[in-house]
């Protein structure tokens, strides 16, 4: 099945258009779960990297019924090297047997066959003699950089259509000087990102699923309600991947504004919200290793209840 | 001592203003790497990244002690998953011990303490406790995509000053399409590619060594002949990382467009034709595993004089 059409129908079947992100800094981690990975395997990048894989298991028991999807931030597996790579391979797998989709937040860029090895890397296979092929990583879908243009993206597109699966293309993001290139204003009186939005749209076109929506998305920040409510309309066919909620200032009114009127079109991220939850005014008093769970659990409802409610679901 | 002035002292060393690139597809390893490899490690990813690893191990014997640098391309690691990115971490200590500087070809962004997180990847250490860090890949140099504005630059440059690393901000890259974005103009009548140049030069400004030039370089591909030469008067002390020279298509005489008149200011990257050197039109009929070494040596020296006579040295 589509890629596309995956994620909608695990979106109604959950009712919940939003996503949790795995940035899983060390610091972030429990001490019940650090301090054993650290006796267990050492204080390097081994330990640490069975720190956060358990970290992420506990979080993905917490909420994988309720929510559709993760997006782990390939960053902060990077940072811990090999090990750290390894805990992200581990962590899709797990997800994936829980029935999460995967979203590999890896903004990777490049051109002909350089974007076709980071494609074959995080969505497709890689073969390894004439008749023999194995999956890398495995996500159902990859964030993607366009600066390069229609080269950089038309080997991942290829890929979503061989094996149904997405990407999401940075449109404008939700930091604050992401201006200094995307809000640039160009002859004809587009700024870059709707330039980029209407790149989205031509090479979305072929991949239009059963909802009406494409298999190619964007990536829109909540931090920038104003310019999420021009893409919206913009944006023929994209879904729309939302960060910037929570932590970083965005509001579930400012995320509302990436969704169409069918209550469908946007996927909203939060990241240290639900795996710091613990850590929260109301859990960090009466914190215990078994109630880190409900913590977590009952951040990703709130979250849920505040996005449906903003966009009258 | 600052990498830039590490970069330009070996350039002036081995008087070789090339990099080579280790894009290592495995198509590209000759037989007798390959069938060894594959034997001794299975035909998987692991025998897959062992070949790789010889592969470059070979290529570095031939040319280190006439080559500055080297820039493996991450996407050649990546598709052979963890196995693979272990290759990429031997490969760049195995560099390191011959002296080689490597420039890590990533075009990673993201912003903030994500940003944050790549460049402890790649250029940093990452902190594991307390009191105790250690190096990820540990290269000298890496490839960032500007997209998302200075919040996903600033980290970067931070521990380039930090730890004596480099970055290069791709500007206006080699390949067909990559005018859909960089070569539209802005209101201001500035093309994008030449905006980005513009916060090349602010974010590099303050990190200028003793030939001039700065930590934060552009990648600017030699097959945009008339571009390069606009964007080496605008770049006020940027070094250009440039591709596309030879297999692409860019001729000894377009790489020169991104040089100054001291013979400095570009370093050319050829990845194919050294890789592959063996397998050309000279090699291929006389080919024999002995001989591997002296046509990938061949090669190189045979394009540092190519790229030496067109800057007039």
């Amino acid at each position: 099945m589509m890629f596309i059409d995956r994620l909608i129908e695990k979106v109604k079947e959950k009712n919940n258009p939003t996503v949790v992100g795995l940035d899983p800094k060390l610091e972030y981690v429990p001490g019940f779960i650090k301090d054993k990975a650290l006796k267990e395997h050492g204080s390097g990048f081994k330990g640490a990297s069975e720190a956060i894989l358990e970290f992420n298991k506990k979080i993905i028991d917490a909420v994988y019924d309720i929510v559709p999807a993760v997006k782990p931030q390939l960053a902060y597996y990077e940072m811990y090297g090999v090990h750290g790579l390894n805990a992200f391979c581990e962590t899709v797998k797990y997800c994936k047997s829980k029935g999460m989709l995967v979203i590999a937040d890896g903004k990777r860029n490049d051109i002909g066959t350089t974007a076709q090895a980071y494609s074959s890397a995080y969505l497709g296979f890689t073969e390894t003699s004439e008749d023999a092929q194995e999956e890398a990583f495995g996500a159902d879908a990859l964030t993607v950089n366009a600066y390069l243009g229609a080269d950089g993206i038309r080997p991942f597109i290829d890929d979503c259509s061989k094996y149904g699966k997405g990407i999401f293309i940075l449109v404008k993001t939700s930091n604050k000087s992401s201006g200094q290139i995307q809000d640039l204003t160009t002859q004809d009186g587009r700024k870059i990102y709707e330039a980029v939005a209407d790149l989205v749209n031509e090479w979305g076109e072929e991949q239009v699923g059963r909802y009406g929506y494409s298999n190619v998305g964007a990536v829109v920040g909540a931090t920038y309600p104003e310019q999420a409510k021009i893409l919206r309309k913009r944006l023929k066919h994209a879904y729309i991947l939302v960060p910037g909620y929570g932590a970083q200032g965005g509001s579930a009114k400012d995320a509302a504004n990436s969704f169409n009127d069918d209550g469908l079109g946007a996927i909203i991220n939060a990241s240290r919200s639900i795996m710091c939850a613990y850590m929260s005014e109301m859990w960090r008093n009466t914190f215990s290793e078994a109630r880190f769970d409900e913590a977590c659990r009952a951040e990703a409802v709130r979250m849920r209840e505040d996005i449906l409610k903003a966009i009258g679901k």
